[in-house]
């Protein structure tokens, strides 16, 4: 599991005081990438679905979140992944789970896992159970 | 149904050359804004979730897209709604489902819809359906 | 001298209710990236400056801006742009000056601009004054 | 003087692999914020003119940056700021003047600065020559 911190910026908050529900999956992201990059390094990616729900609301006071992903399955060419969004304080402020598939970059298609990334995956899914 | 023509900005797309994951959230957000403000005129409301699947790519090269909003339900608090971000040239970009509730904004708290709230959801799913 | 409408976004205000600061740059660079394809087809350039005076606050009631950019001059490799930001209700919300480089993509430098980048210039400079 | 560390987001990241231009004020706004929350505590401000000077492209491999921001001067009712944006290796990637005024926030207009707050920001520029 990967955790990122992210500090909340004054951009981040809407006219409802709040931070923007667009701005939760930039903060997803990060994590996501940072992910992927790890487990599986040289692998690009797109995503192809993102279920968020949003658990409670951050502020500018709240200042830090800390932003933590896993691996929790795959498919032929499609892994997901389950992200929490964390408030300093301790709680969940939101809370996810995406689809990304392994993607051939000269093609811009999707493209079968290979078996070296399957393993990798194997553990990495295993180590954060 | 509440269809929002939105300009894709420079600024909206990525490294990888594509409108950027969040970047449809902020677009399913227009059409959603302008549902709530032709169905239920005052409410105000938050998100709850929202689950997208990215069915295509969007590129500059696509320069605008339609961005629809529909109702589907509606519980206690809650609303159901359908959005679809579809290309100029006429194809699905992504599909999401959204739940918002109503929201009190003296407590920040949800509030059940009221008797006048569900009269207008029924007859704009009706309509749309 | 060319002129792009954008239409407000709900992500594009902050929680000072008015459209962010930097916001205003993205704006910009609409209507400037349509200039130099309008009149330097094929020209790749980078930013090296940009000066904002921001006139007057915009908000979501505003809905929608014109931007106008027009070209005021060019140095050995630079381009100096006049850009507005301009109220669908005729006022002025911002107006910016900006200095661009003509940009080779291989080597990622400044190059000078070409006899014909030159004469392009001229004529769209001549125009618009 | 402010010094903010900013990690840079691959979502500031537009499609030619640097840092958008908007972003750096963005990245301004956070030294700015917290400038004068440190040295003017409560009093509320808007933006009427930035310029920057982009001096160097930032990429996600340069991670973080520092912004710095310090005040330079003021008059009846603005203030003027100076920023940098500097990356984790120490080289300039912007650097900037801000002119803000201080805003009273029941009439959103302009105020004149108080005598307090012109002994406070005789201090800080003091501080920071």
């Amino acid at each position: 599991m990967i955790e990122v911190p992210i500090h909340i910026r004054w951009r981040d908050v809407d006219l409802y005081g709040h931070v923007n529900n667009a701005v939760y999956l930039t903060y997803l992201e990060e994590a996501r990438d940072r992910w992927v990059e790890t487990t599986l390094p040289g692998t690009n990616f797109v995503i192809v679905r993102i279920a968020i729900d949003y658990r409670r609301e951050l502020s500018l006071e709240d200042e830090d979140v800390v932003v933590t992903c896993r691996g929790v399955g795959y498919g032929t060419s499609s892994i997901r992944t389950a992200e929490q969004v964390i408030a300093k304080a301790g709680w969940v402020a939101a809370e996810a789970e995406s689809v990304i598939v392994a993607h051939d970059e000269a093609s811009r298609q999707a493209r079968p896992l290979t078996d070296a990334e399957r393993a990798l995956l194997d553990q990495a899914i295993a180590a954060s159970a």
